[in-house]
This record gives C-alpha cells, structure tokens and sequence, in this order.
C-alpha cells in the first residue's frame, strides 16, 4: 500500500511527523508539503509564479518533499509533477486545531484532501481539536486505523473523510455531518508604528450545539468522522430558482 | 437597496467597473475588493498579517476601499472591520473566465459570495465566461437584472448563486447544476537563469458533456444560473460510513 501524505501546518510540523510514523505501519509513505504553515489558505492554487521542490531527510517516510505552495498544489504535483507512483490513499494531517463545521472551507488541510479526490483517489484529512498539541499520537493512529480499512475492503472510489481528534482521551466515535461553527469575526483597529492604520483579524469561536454534528461530537469528548464531497450545487433551490423565471433582460 | 461589490480580479479591472455601473441603477453600491489580482485564492483568508485599506476614487460607487487581502477577506472587513451600512445583498465579480463545476472549489470569486452567505447574506457571484473579455457589460447587465429581484420578492435566506455568461451573445438562461470540469494539471518542469528547476502548473480544460450542467449550459451558448451552497456533509455516504464500525483503536 502507498500512501501520500500531506499537511497545512508545513512539513516541519510535529503532526505531520506523527502522521507518517503512524501510516508506516501500512505501507510505503511520500510526503509532499509546504515547506512552511500554509494554514487557512483555502483551496487556494499557485499558478501565477513557479514551484521549488526540495528534497527533505529525516522524516519517517520512504521519501519527502518540501514545496513553497499550498496543500492543494502540493497534492497537485506530488501525482502530475513529481509523478510519484500512484497513491492508494492521500492523508492530510494531523492539523494542529479542530477542523470543524465551515471550518473546511478555510482550511488548507481539508482542501488537500478535496484536491486528492478530484484526482480520483481516496482522502482523510485529519486534525487535532486541540491548539495545546497534546495528542498528535492519538490523533495519527485512528487515522491509521481507518486507513488500514482501504486495504481491506472495497471502499467507495468518491470516499473523503473529514476526521477531528478531541483534546482529551475519546470517549468514542461518531460518524457525523458538519455542524455550524460561527467566528466573531472581530478586526482589531490598530496603529503601527508610522501611525499609519491597519486591521488584524480575531474573534473567538461560537460553535452551535446541534446534536450529533461534527461540532457536538468534538465538544463532547467523542472522535468525528464525516464523509464530505465537494459538489457545491444546492439542488433543493433549483426548482424554486426556475419559478424566477429569469430570462434574458 | 445597498449592494455590496467586490471581485477576485483587483478592484482598478473593468469587470467589477462594469458590475457596478449596472447595479449603481438598483441603489446604493459600496465596493471593497483585493487591491490586485487574487484569482485561484480560494477561499483562504488573511489570519497571519495584518490588513490595509485605502479609499479609491473614480469608481461608479458610492464609495470604494482596496484591501490587501483576499477576496474571503473584503467580505468581512467590510462587514466586520469597515462596519459599512449592512448590504441587503453582495455580488462579486464580473470574472475573467469562467467558473464552472469545479472551479468554484478554486474560485476567489465565489469565495466571496459564499462568505457573505455565511454572514447571512444572500450573494452571487458572476464570471464572463471568456478571456478575451468582450462583453463584460452583458454579464453586468445579467446580474444586476437578478439582484433586482431582491428588491421585489422575498427569496430564501441562504440563496447563493453562480452565475456565468457566454462568449458571445446568450442564447437563454439555464438553471443548472455543477457539472465535471476538470483540468490536465500538466506541470512544466523549467530551468531557471541560475541552474535551478522549477515547476509551473499549466493544462488545458477538460470539459464534460453532461447535459444541463453549468459546464454543458456555457459550452452550448447559454447564460448559467447556479444555487450553491456550502454544506459539503457527503449524507448519502453516511449510513456507509456507519456499517465500517470504526471504533477506538
């Protein structure tokens, strides 16, 4: 079994490293990650400027690569650039903090995982809902225990699974469906030392609670596990946008 | 009405000139929008640096802000930071190109309609499908004909849409779904002037035939109108995803 993997938090990162020991186990592990934090970068590609690769040893990887563009280039280059030999699975992770409800929009380490299935391979993006780092560990051998379940079984080809790892010992598991998870949103209005004006945004988090969602299962001490894709249509408002009747002006 | 304006392409490009010239005619329009080209950001925001505005002049608006961040960002500094006069819809765009199927994965454009939607805003997010940039006015045109509608009805809360208008004059308009749109992902590996390789992503569009989708509606002459949302829970992988017991380790 070979397994790609990748990250957000850069390929320095200690999840990333825990990660890889961790899927080792399985089978034969390539890293290709940014070569420094990349967090809330989105899906975000790099196509108006090139990419260096640089060869990195160390890792607990059969080979590793550090890339100066996001995770979603790096997913990108590792299969059509590099042209590694071709990934059973991709795994992104362990991201240092939750990735949760809308979170995935903004994160980089669900967006690595998005970019592996558009290429047609299965995908785990997996993080620690923890800033405190206490179990990257924990976090990275139930990631390997789901990705051990590729070799046993026939999972479906368009499989993307979003896993979140709690801050203290899992109570259990719970397969979910990503809950709202809301920022303040607050911009600092500061002075910088020229007296010139800037903004610096913060915010604390404001999870709902909406039972069994991914947000509810992390507050409540339990592992998550969602299945996510990546088609954005809202089809329930179709037929009510045909009644609009837009036409041509 | 107050609309809020913004774009991925910077706020000096003729697309977003043109957008809001057109929905100058149905109220107020405040622009805030990158202070350069943030295509393919996706849906990163800015959370490591802080961010400058400047006020612009000579804009069809009632009032126009650069911002050195991305498209995600204009949104909520806008809302949050600017506190400008709460927008009873936002639109972005117009693009240069299209964004069809999976492009809105990659699309700073979307991006920015889809956070006004998660500040509780209804958006769209208009794109002119063709570089040679002919008839951005027609796509104007096209959306401010939609935006008018929120003045006169009361549509759903979370409407977002995807809207695209067609090289060359449209035939009809075409709700549609998100079709396959995929890409080469052909990566040049170049020399530079110093001896040292780089990559630089290139590859030509793949587009599918599906009929009825975004994609198919673009390629066959007509306007596109898309409702998207931002839900990316896979539901109907769930119950699956259940029958693999995963359990602690």
């Amino acid at each position: 079994m070979h397994i790609l993997v990748t990250n957000d938090d850069g390929i320095f990162a200690p999840g990333i490293r825990a990660l890889s020991a961790a899927l080792s186990h399985l089978g034969e592990v390539t890293i290709v990650a940014p070569d420094r934090e990349r967090s809330a970068t989105g899906h975000a590609i790099t196509v108006h400027s090139p990419l260096r690769v640089k060869h990195i040893t160390g890792l607990p990887a059969s080979a590793a690569y550090a890339v100066n563009g996001t995770p979603a280039d790096c997913v990108k280059l590792a299969l059509e650039g590099l042209k590694i030999e071709k990934p059973d699975l991709v795994v992104s992770g362990v991201n240092r903090g939750a990735n949760l409800g809308t979170d995935v929009l903004y994160s980089g380490t669900v967006s690595a995982a998005i970019e592996a299935a558009l290429l047609g391979l299965p995908a785990i993006a997996v993080s620690l809902a923890d800033f405190r780092e206490t179990d990257y560990e924990g976090a990275a051998d139930f990631a390997a225990q789901i990705a051990g379940r590729w070799r046993n079984r026939c999972l479906p080809p368009d499989t993307l699974l979003n896993v979140n790892w709690p801050r203290e010992k899992a109570r259990g598991v719970k397969i979910t469906f990503l809950g709202q998870r809301k920022y303040e949103n607050k911009f600092d209005l500061r002075t910088d030392p020229w007296g010139r004006e800037y903004y610096w945004l913060g915010g604390a988090v404001v999870n709902d609670e909406t039972p069994e969602s991914d947000v509810w299962a992390i507050e409540n001490g339990y592992a998550s596990v969602t299945p996510i894709h990546f088609d954005l249509t809202n089809y329930r408002l179709m037929a009510e946008v045909e009644s609009w009747k837009i036409d041509l002006a």
